[in-house]
Order: C-alpha cells, then sequence, then structure tokens
C-alpha cells in the first residue's frame, strides 16, 4: 500500500491541509489562519505540513494549492488574495524547509485535478472545471491528461473577454466573462437591474439601497419565488451558459464541473444555465451535449487537488 | 525507412493529396475536382489515393482532412462547403473501399497537426493554430499532443461569442469572433467604416458602392498607404487579437500559428494583430507572451496533416 498523499490550499484567510488515503478518502485535515508575507506563509505551511505527516506517519508527496498566476516551477506570480508575495518562490522554498520535492499549482487547476480523479468527473478524458466565486477560475483536464499551458497559466477562463464594450474589469480591460458570470457578476447584473427598474424585494433585502445589493439577496428573493429575483437569476444563467458553450467550442469537453460559492446554489441555477446552453451551443443538434454538473468536494477541492498534484503533473 | 505517408485534404471545389517522406517532404501530390455527393467523393478520393500511392511504391497510412464537424470516427456530421454530405462516414466508406484503416479529421486540426510537426511549430508542446479564412477555424496542441475532444470538435474557435449583440451569424447566434476577425470580418468591418464615414479610396477600388466592399479592396488601399484602410487594419488587428488573448487566457500557449488565406497578407496584418496583443492580454507584465507565427505550409498545410494523422492521432 502506498503512503498517504499531503495537500495544503492557501487561501486568503486560512490554509486548509488534508492528508489523502489511497482512495482518496481524507484521513487527517487541519486549518491555519494565513499570515502575512511569503517567509511568515512558508514557515506556517511547513509546520502544519509536519503536524499532519506526523499524525499519519508520513506522507509520500506534499501539494500545494495557491489563488492567482502560479508558474510550473512553483512561483506565484501575482495572488489576488495575498498579501506581499508577488513573484513569491513558494515551492522552492517550501521544499527547502521540508528537505523533500513540493508540487504547486494554482487553486483551480488542483479543484480540476480533484473532482477529475476522486470527484464529480472521475473517468472522464476531458473535463472543464468553473469554479464560480468572487471572480471565475477555472481548469482543464484534455486527452485524460491535466493542461497547465507552456506557463502553467491555463484556466484563466473568468477574463475571456466576451463583450469588449462591457463593464471594466479590475484586470484593465473590459466586459470579461467573471463581469457577468460569477458572484459579483450576479450582483452586478442585480444593480444594474434595480436601479433601472423596480427589483422591490431584492432592494429591501438588501436593506432598501439598490447599490447595496448583494448576490445573496438575489438568491434570498429568488428562493422566496420573487419573479423580479427569479428575472435576474435566469440573466445570470444565460451569461454562465455563455461562456459554458465558448469554452466547449474550444475544447469540446465530455463534462463541465461547475464549482465555487455559487455552486452551493446549485439548484436555483441550473436550470437557467441548462436552458441557455442548449440554446447558446454551437451546432447543438449535431454533438452529444456536454454534462453539467457540480463539484462535489465543496471547499476540500483546492487541498484534495494539491495532495494529487504529484501524480496528475507527471 | 519507414513507408510514406498519404493524406487528401478534401476542399469545396478540389481535393488535394500528398504523399509525404519521412522528413515531412513532400514525394508526390495531385488535385482532383471535388465531385457532389457522398458515394462520387469516395470513388473519387479511393481512385486518388491508389494513383499516389502507386506513384511512390505504397504508403503506410492513409489519412483524410475536411472543413466542418468531423467525429472521432471519421464520420462529417455537417460541412458548409460540401454538398449533399450530412451525416458522411467518409472513414468507415473509404476504408472499406481501400480495404486499409482511414483516419478522418477536421481540416484546421490537420493543419495543426501539419505546422506542429514540419511547419512552424516545430518542437512546440502548446500550440494553437488559427486559420483566418472566409470563416475562423483552430486547432489544440497541448502537453505535445493534438487535442481532439471528447467528439473531435476542438477548435471551433471561429464561433467564440465575442459580443452576445454582435451581428448575427450564419450559425444562428449573435457576435462570433468570425464575424469580425475573419476574412468576412473584415469585409464587414469595411463596410460599417464605408457607410458611415468616407473611405474613399476603398470604396473606389469597390466599384464605388460601399455595400460590395471586399477584404481584398482593403488590402489594396492600405498597401497604397490609405489611411482610411489602415485604420480598418487596425481595427481588424484588434478583433483577431482580441480572441487570441482569449485563447491565451484558456490555455496558455507557448505559440499561436496564424494561418489560412488571410496569412498571405501576413505583413499587413502582423503589426496591428502584436500592438494589440500585447494590449489585451491578461496580466501581460506578469508571463512571457506566445509568440504570433505564420503558418508555411500554405495550401499544403490539411493535406500534409491528413497524411500525419495516422501517427497524431494515436
Amino acid at each position: 500500500m502506498s503512503l498517504p498523499r499531503l495537500g495544503i490550499d492557501i487561501g486568503g484567510t486560512k490554509c486548509l491541509g488534508v492528508v489523502l488515503g489511497e482512495d482518496g478518502m481524507r484521513l487527517a485535515e487541519s486549518r491555519r489562519p494565513t499570515p502575512r508575507g511569503a517567509a511568515a506563509i512558508v514557515s506556517s505551511l511547513a509546520a502544519q505540513a509536519e503536524e499532519l505527516a506526523g499524525e499519519v506517519g508520513g506522507v509520500a508527496s506534499v501539494g500545494i494549492g495557491m489563488p492567482g498566476l502560479v508558474t510550473r516551477d512553483g512561483v506565484i506570480k501575482a495572488s489576488p488574495n495575498l498579501v506581499d508575495v508577488a513573484d513569491f518562490p513558494v515551492g522552492r522554498m517550501l521544499s527547502e524547509r521540508l528537505g523533500r520535492p513540493v508540487e504547486v499549482d494554482n487553486d483551480a487547476t488542483c479543484a480540476v485535478a480533484a473532482e477529475w480523479r476522486v470527484g464529480a468527473a472521475v473517468g472522464r478524458t476531458d473535463v472543464i472545471m468553473v469554479t464560480l466565486g468572487t471572480g471565475i477560475g477555472g481548469g482543464i483536464v484534455a486527452n485524460g491528461r491535466l493542461v497547465r499551458g507552456a506557463n502553467g497559466f491555463t484556466g484563466e477562463i473568468g477574463h475571456v473577454v466576451v463583450d469588449p464594450d462591457g463593464p471594466p474589469c479590475p484586470c484593465g480591460r473590459r466586459g470579461c466573462w467573471e463581469r457577468y458570470a460569477s458572484g459579483s457578476g450576479l450582483a452586478r447584473l442585480a444593480r444594474e437591474a434595480a436601479v433601472g427598474k423596480r427589483l422591490k424585494r431584492i432592494v429591501e433585502l438588501a436593506g432598501g439601497d439598490p447599490e447595496n445589493v448583494r448576490g445573496e439577496n438575489v438568491q434570498a428573493a429568488a428562493r422566496e419565488g420573487d419573479p423580479d429575483a427569479l428575472a435576474v437569476v435566469d440573466l445570470f444563467g444565460k451569461w454562465v451558459a455563455l461562456g459554458l458553450a465558448n469554452l466547449t467550442n474550444v475544447l469540446d469537453p465530455q463534462a463541465f464541473v461547475l464549482g465555487g460559492g455559487l455552486a452551493a446554489s446549485a439548484d436555483l441555477y441550473i436550470g437557467p444555465i441548462q436552458k441557455w446552453f442548449t440554446r447558446l451551443l454551437y451546432a447543438p443538434e449535431l454533438r452529444p451535449h456536454p454534462d453539467l454538473t457540480f463539484a462535489v468536494l465543496g471547499e476540500y477541492a483546492g487541498a484534495v487537488g494539491a495532495a494529487l498534484l504529484a501524480e496528475v503533473h507527471h
């Protein structure tokens, strides 16, 4: 029997570590706050890894998942949620500290590795993971292998431009897909609708000011059956589907795995997404439609995928 | 020494066949008109293949490239340029006729195989081919392997929607990339500019009617240094670059290979495409920029790639 594998997902506020058994079961887990600055992060990761490895009597491999642009060599070029970590060689630093190889990848790439190997997409050869959170992240499996790209930067699908005259994006361009189809996109769609029209119930739930509308207010009103909220959810579903149809044109996957915060309300969104996906797909009558599935690993996807990096990177 | 490989590219008007030697050299070639209907096409292909194979004393493999949606089993689901061929099992039919296996793929996938193995992208592991013709086709290499997708339909990149409120596309949707960045896109951008503004020289070259403006008129006027035409070329370059930046976000390639009819005027377009690509790339300061290269196999790319299918499919 092979040794268990250790993975840690570095988030903006906490680091979630897991040890994964041969069958994908979690044998141990721990959480630590994410400190500020590269040196402190590495010290904390090393302690967390050693503690977890000690709990299970040793591990076969160590992997790290992080948000942002992560190179094939395990260097964080930029990470929106971490402070003071531009050009952070986390792979090399942690490897030196632990005295063993450390695999590093983007958290969305970790998530697709996890869902593909032990989650919603087991046995598939062509899969796209779409994490719908504050922004949109992605990970790609093609030909039964993880696609990392020339630099390790694949899956920045939230920044596919779907309207060059659209709203400005923090990335400096306009009309990126995540301006429409993420959690913040949902809130923006709702605010735009609320300013122009009534959307009485959504605005009530937001405390009375249309400018304060958040995604949660839309969800809550939609769950009450409010027709204005359901119309916003439908429009949101159209934008999600537009991006999924675009990705289908490029990569022809067997399945999408939708994850991230919005996936927790899958029941609310899946109807509109499925309806619009069927309408927006290119040549829908000539092809089997990709399955739209939801992630099953929840908050563990990044850490579980990090634990699997040693085997999916090689 | 291994036997040479045979490939035939089925076009709307002619079928171009080549025999490829071990080093990628063309040992023989022939052209036949494309007949109408599945049975006649198969008969013509069989005769062409036997004649070419006879010229070189036998071939190791036979491959076919075709425009349109081609399944992994070699069935043409739909092909815009061929008459009476919906659901055409060209792979099986030709294989039965020749008594040997026949590999079939989309012509744009063939083109990327050709440029990757014996053309502009030799030695790369992550490549996207973009054929800019009447429409836009594409082919993808990732992890050093051709990406075919679940059904064989990867690379329909011309139908990535870049503006949901854009001009209608024959595919039934609106604002597909090829409405802007193909040969017909260039003509449309020029007509829109010509109707609203002067564009005197372009309209003269089109015979005096702005509605008759074609891509060639823009190219000719731009080569004369006409500033209106150069502005249209710049706008066109922006749209090409927008799509390339989108694909970079998804797949992080080392290089793009631009092919198709418009690549013949590469000198006219490369400046604007390169300028806008640098501006539209996500996180341009944090990554090596993919190389923008032009196809070198010209009209032979499809046939050469078809000849290589037996080795790149497996």
